[in-house]
């Protein structure tokens, strides 16, 4: 087992990590930036070395000072956490070089997801369903137009390299297509530094279903059932659920087998997702798979009964997965908000500021995964998320039930938070029946901005 | 179902109840004290009312005040929590009188379980196991030295009125016999205004384990499970956990099964709970019942997966329990740490203070009930408990393993608590292993007092 591990992120799922590594007996090292200097995973950690500056780029994305703070705190092994390093092959090849354990994929399997028209090509070689679209980067308006009018109107137009809504846009005909692809390539160049771009045909209303792998290094795999990530604003996640409403056994079984084959092809290892939109016939269709923790894996834990930072870290130090992993079934219901700072009436622009008061739900089925505390100064150079709340019960209603007992009851004083957004999702009527789809926050503001309701 | 609740208690009792009442869709009214103005019971309730000053007899003891707000409130029904009035028979009159639903068992059961002489000779009517001592009150010395001579010492001096270890002797012989009976009663007269004692044979080093009893207003009555609450300091509950290390489901059966028996005698509505000693050999002795809500119900939620509260309401307001009940199994292992203002070295001598720092701990397998903020100022009026904090998980060891986690994480600046001596007792092998009685916290004191550890 590791001795010392150090953890390569900052905010809840550093600390997430500590929690894993203390109930394992590892010893932890944080780094941080400057203006991190008293978070909470600093304060937490066994050690921590301090790596730079505010600005990403400056800390958080600097391996040089990572691999050095490593050496220096002597640690076996680096937990890159999410975003950041977490699936970068360059990264987790350094450390394979350094003799210090990546904690996730091989960096070859990295590379093989990393690339989003390179994970379309793996997941069709292994028999998943795509979304039908271009076979690989799509090189001009040409080449766009072509393709468009072979898979036909709406399509989506993706930037490889993209991530999080960015470097996307929706055409639904020839000239919407000819402007989304070029501000998509260049919206692409700015944020992730390759402007490659992939064309797909757009699903509509789709749902967001994922999958939960496990896999050993002795080649064991396993998925651990799904979650329905259908509730997003800006195409970024806010609520999440497991089990899905619309998935039924026989659609679990189906998927999770198409999801394990597809992890077998490329050798996984570790903990990973694998995300597909799933269409009002049921038909599924594989868009990406990430190769590391997810943000939203609590609701997993809950309804299964594990824990799969700890799981992680086990499986990188060799352990195997038992058979209990073949018999898991879900016996809860489980729910994830996020809140995030971020003002929900002025398109979830992020807000900076000052907790001047704060008072976290507890009480039956109720998880709380942050780094808050009173006094924290929000930073601007990090992502806006501040709470995962989670709510549990033994059936949908329940964990509903629960969920907005916890928002009227938490306080967040001093900076604008989804709050409000999310009390307005949990009481929908749509949302109660299990009747949702993407665009279900967009519907909602519609109707309330003008009654000026949140 | 009840439309509005009086809730007839403070701290974190209140607001587990303001929990559940909001679970159920019912408002809340809270009742205050006025050093208990900026509560978080009083923030969270839909109501709130002030009824006096801090003592609790000039507030949360005043039935007159209770009941005045219950009508201005216009309420269905009053929670009276645990504590102040909660088992109190002529309160549950009162209530009855005003039309008001006193939510815990009729008043004649109250009066059958809340004197200790009494609840010896109902128990003893219905076939259950008490501890060999006197079949009533002990009038004079020489009684006292007759049943002693009878039952053989060591025996205990107890006030038929006592409770948390108040007016309560260990004798060894005839002289500190004769001592302890003439300074027991004079305890229990000041601390009860009831100065009448019984004698029970002394049961030494024994297993405090308790049954969770659920009875609805139909006959149904079901047992939930035991608490083992074995870890105690000056004879009051710190850590409790279910199931209990030295039950098994034979004794589980045999205890479950008395306790339903002993519950149907006297005709029991709502939860509560049965408490024994059980001796080295695995016989249990009967030695109080008590009537309402407990402070430790968390830990059987978790391991079952209900919510007790909930439960309590839904039963006073004529719902019947399902046939689910009888086949509920402990599926988890859950710990629960009072978290008290107190000098472990002084005695577990309460402390009042600020709280400057705040930080509970969270992720897999915790949760907090807890009326705490960073901010609140702990009032010397009402008792001690200050944080529940409950781990859970799949087996003992993993639910001792979150514990010590949470306990390293949690911040509480500004007073002195029982975390030192908590961290203790889950490092201590002893505990561990499950082998543990109710003198474990006097041997690590006396083992660390000199050592200066804690």
């Amino acid at each position: 087992m590791f001795n010392k591990i150090l953890i390569a992120n900052r905010g809840e799922i550093a600390l997430r990590i500590i929690r894993a590594c203390r109930d394992l007996g590892i010893k932890t090292l944080a780094v941080y930036s400057d203006v991190d200097e008293r978070s909470l995973h600093v304060q937490l950690a066994d050690e921590a070395i301090c790596i730079g500056s505010g600005p990403s780029t400056e800390s958080y994305l600097r391996m040089d000072r990572i691999i050095s703070a490593a050496e220096i705190g002597d640690v076996d092994a680096i937990h890159p956490g999410y975003g950041f390093l977490a699936e970068n092959p360059h990264f987790a090849e350094i450390c394979a070089n350094c003799n210090i354990k990546f904690i996730g994929p091989k960096a070859a399997t990295l590379k093989k997801m990393g690339d989003k028209a390179m994970a379309r090509f793996h997941a069709r070689k292994a028999g998943v369903p795509v979304v039908p679209g271009s076979d690989g980067i799509v090189e001009s308006e040409k080449e766009a137009l072509r393709i468009s009018h072979q898979i036909g109107y709406p399509v989506v137009i993706k930037a490889v390299a993209g991530g999080g809504g960015r470097g996307m846009r929706i055409a639904h005909n020839d000239v919407s297509l000819v402007q989304g692809f070029v501000a998509a390539r260049l919206e692409a160049e700015k944020a992730f530094g390759d402007g490659s771009i992939y064309i797909e045909k757009l699903i509509e209303d789709p749902r967001h279903v994922e999958f939960q792998i496990i896999a050993d290094t002795k080649g064991k795999i396993f998925h651990v059932g799904e979650r329905d990530c259908s509730i997003q604003r800006r195409n970024q996640k806010l609520i999440e659920e497991s089990p899905s409403p619309i998935v039924d056994p026989i659609l679990r079984k189906k998927m999770g087998k198409t999801s394990i084959r597809l992890a077998e092809s490329i050798d996984y290892e570790g903990v990973g997702t694998i995300e597909y939109l799933v269409d009002r016939s049921g038909n599924f269709y594989f868009i990406e798979m990430n190769c590391r923790i997810q943000v939203e894996h609590p609701v997993t834990e809950e309804v299964y009964g594990i824990d799969l930072v700890k799981e992680q870290i086990l499986i990188a130090a060799g352990y195997p997965l038992g058979k209990e992993w073949e018999e898991l079934e879900p016996k809860k219901h489980a729910i994830e908000f996020r809140i995030n700072a971020e003002d929900g009436l002025q398109g979830f622009r992020p807000c900076a500021g000052k907790v001047d008061f704060l008072h976290f739900p507890g009480g039956p089925g109720i998880r709380i995964d942050s780094h808050l505390y009173q006094g924290i100064e929000i930073s601007p150079y990090y992502d806006s998320l501040l709470v995962k709340l989670i709510a549990t019960g033994n059936s949908r209603e329940e964990a509903i039930i629960r969920m907005r007992r916890a928002l009227d009851e938490i306080m967040i004083e001093g900076i604008k938070t989804t709050i409000p957004i999310g009390k307005s999702v949990f009481q929908n009527s749509d949302f109660k029946r299990g009747e949702y789809t993407t665009n279900l926050i967009n519907k909602i503001l519609a109707a309330k901005k003008s009654l000026d309701e949140i």
